[in-house]
């Protein structure tokens, strides 16, 4: 038992395919994540293959540091899952019906595979649960956690929350939340940045779930009078999302004139459901022609300022807005790499134009990074000047 | 040491945002694969919080039982970062200048965190890397293992090569490759299957690179020869990669008229470097007015067999193929879902067209998932049309 004896729970990933590193294991993460959602402390993870001697030595040395072990992979027929021989073999439990005697099973809906909760001691269980992903995480959901909290004696809860941000450098959130992250305790908040974007984490331990929320939105609040204009969105929201809500709530209609993002803008608005609500037409005009024949783009424009320019983004803003008769026109023009870079003009250089009723915002970035990366840069810049803009 | 003298590794992944299940660990499948590559053995992989006590404890277990302990996280300059200071006293060295006396520090080039390999004893090494996976990957490419090549003596290498197949149901690729699943020895193959494709990676250990080769070869010329149709790459290769190079080999233009879609399909294409040679125009027609104004499709068509009909793809594929002045149009519509589906007419229905000079072809799906997977599967069905035309 762990700390003032509250439970503890280990986690065991069976099969060689990870040693291989033929996939990547996503369960250890997911398990974590429901763990620290239900307040069961986890301290240990652990790959082993598909090997009787060295699984045997990990679920023994599971039970002996943890109160639960829960094991994925290794349920199925054949020579090489060997879990529940192992299992048995651990607990000196003979087999029975394919499980060790006294075993619950676990209903598996997406598989044939059942999993089963072995109790070895009074304050020892095993949990095993078939590798796939698709097959594990419903049951550790709907059935593993709920036994758990039924019938372990839990501490606080571990809840939290992410904010995300756009449009500004990782060094200045981390400058206007410093006594943030600093904090110790009860509540802590992490800060996590990836091409751009950052995320803040709050991460509230408390009694119980709403305890956890009165925590979470005391520093929450703080954040947002911090931060606010950068803030598009919550844990699992997408700034596609928060440009859709607010496309629809302001009902505004949007077509979009892509060159160098290919598509991609469109493709993450179209991904939000009830999209056809908001979006009338996009275009993808990646040639010079194109432009100058679908948008009206002058050639003029293209020939001083070229196709890259804010010019040209600009009169592709305006272009696909009249031609689509919708309220607002995105264009977007740059070099998305890793060839077509000029003396002036490096890969990343991105222009992103908003045609509106009355005027026209134009803006320049300078991403890095490979194709995709600019591409996926360039895109959500769009959305966050969509965002900007509709707020 | 492992089997007969052999050296084998271990993986320790560090940080308590692991055990909360905050990010995914890709580092250990990463490192994984490439220790696998190199003939290097691995038998355990451990995941431990940023705790003195757990930590020193995994270090000093893995310097047990394997001859290398790679650890991943740690490095950096918080009070969380606690691993150079544990693998010191785990190894009982000083520390000088930031690092266990005696580490050979390792160049980081894409972060600030500088790595070390120390010998703690003749058969004994720590290798410390940056927690970020792009700043340890470069590493372990880079100056790891090949490090590890010169320094250790290993056994047989694995090397494995995955062959990608679309359009043949997994239980038929099954069948069609029983006998080859069912080998064991130096050469197997595993089947993976998600969302209607199908991947068979051959892994064959050998003495060295040129003999691994062979063996896989001879599989891989087994697997062609039967499913030849199907296969659309190896490895890293991907179903628009292998579009576009058959569209640059054989000098056609392309435009695509996507309704469903949303763009994927375009964006798919556009991320090809070069595609600029073959991609001239798309056009993301959403609602029934832009298929009429920008496509020319009938209204009539659209009023009598419906947007999402096979009439409406062949005149979307037509209308796109002349409006652009391409060699082939691609039209798609269909319903993504979750809403839009009618009595006769379920979520997941797909109609794809290719308009090519002298004909059109049209075909039918029936896809299942979520919305965003219907569009994946749909835009893949797309450019497996064209591939097999194109071939």
């Amino acid at each position: 038992m762990s700390r003032r004896g509250w439970v503890n729970a280990e986690i065991i990933c069976i099969g060689t395919e990870l040693l291989l590193g033929h996939i990547v294991n996503t369960n250890a993460s997911f398990i974590a994540s429901r763990l620290a959602g239900a307040g069961i402390d986890h301290y240990y993870q652990t790959t082993v293959g598909d090997n009787h001697k060295r699984l045997e030595a990990a679920i023994k040395k599971g039970l002996q540091r943890s109160d639960i072990v829960i094991t994925t992979g290794g349920l199925g027929p054949t020579v090489d899952d060997i879990t529940t021989e192992v299992i048995a073999r651990s607990a000196a439990r003979k087999l029975s019906r394919g499980k060790p005697e006294g075993a619950k099973p676990l209903k598996n809906p997406f598989g044939t595979a059942l999993g089963f909760i072995l109790k070895v001691a009074p304050e020892k269980t095993i949990i095993a649960l078939p590798g796939p992903p698709r097959e594990m995480q419903p049951m550790v959901e709907n059935y593993v956690i709920p036994y758990l909290k039924k019938t372990a004696k839990v501490a606080k809860i571990i809840k939290s929350r992410s904010i995300k941000l756009i449009g500004l450098p990782e060094a200045s959130v981390n400058n206007k939340a410093r006594d943030l992250l600093r904090l110790a305790g009860a509540v802590t908040v992490g800060i996590y940045a990836r091409l751009g974007e950052v995320e803040l984490k709050i991460m509230a331990k408390a009694d119980g779930e709403s305890r956890a929320d009165i925590k979470i939105k005391k520093i929450e609040t703080i954040i947002r009078k911090r931060l606010k204009p950068y803030i598009y969105g919550v844990d699992d929201e997408t700034l596609e999302g928060a440009a859709a809500k607010l496309l629809l709530k302001r009902k505004k209609t949007l077509a979009c004139a892509e060159s160098c993002t290919g598509g991609l803008l469109s493709n993450l608005l179209t991904d939000i459901p009830g999209s056809s609500g908001f979006f009338l037409e996009g275009i993808i005009c990646y040639s010079d022609e194109s432009k100058v024949n679908e948008l009206n783009v002058n050639k003029e424009t293209i020939r001083k300022k070229g196709a890259v320019s804010a010019e040209a983004a600009k009169e592709m803003a305006v272009g696909i807005r009249l031609r689509a008769g919708s309220h607002i026109g995105v264009g977007i023009t740059g070099i998305a790499g890793p060839s077509g870079a000029t003396k002036t003009k490096p890969v990343g250089l991105v222009f992103i134009a908003l045609a509106l009723k009355n005027r026209v915002i134009v803006r320049q970035f300078n991403f890095s990074g490979l194709r995709k990366e600019v591409k996926s840069q360039a895109a959500r810049a769009a959305l966050n000047m969509l965002r900007c803009e509709l707020l």
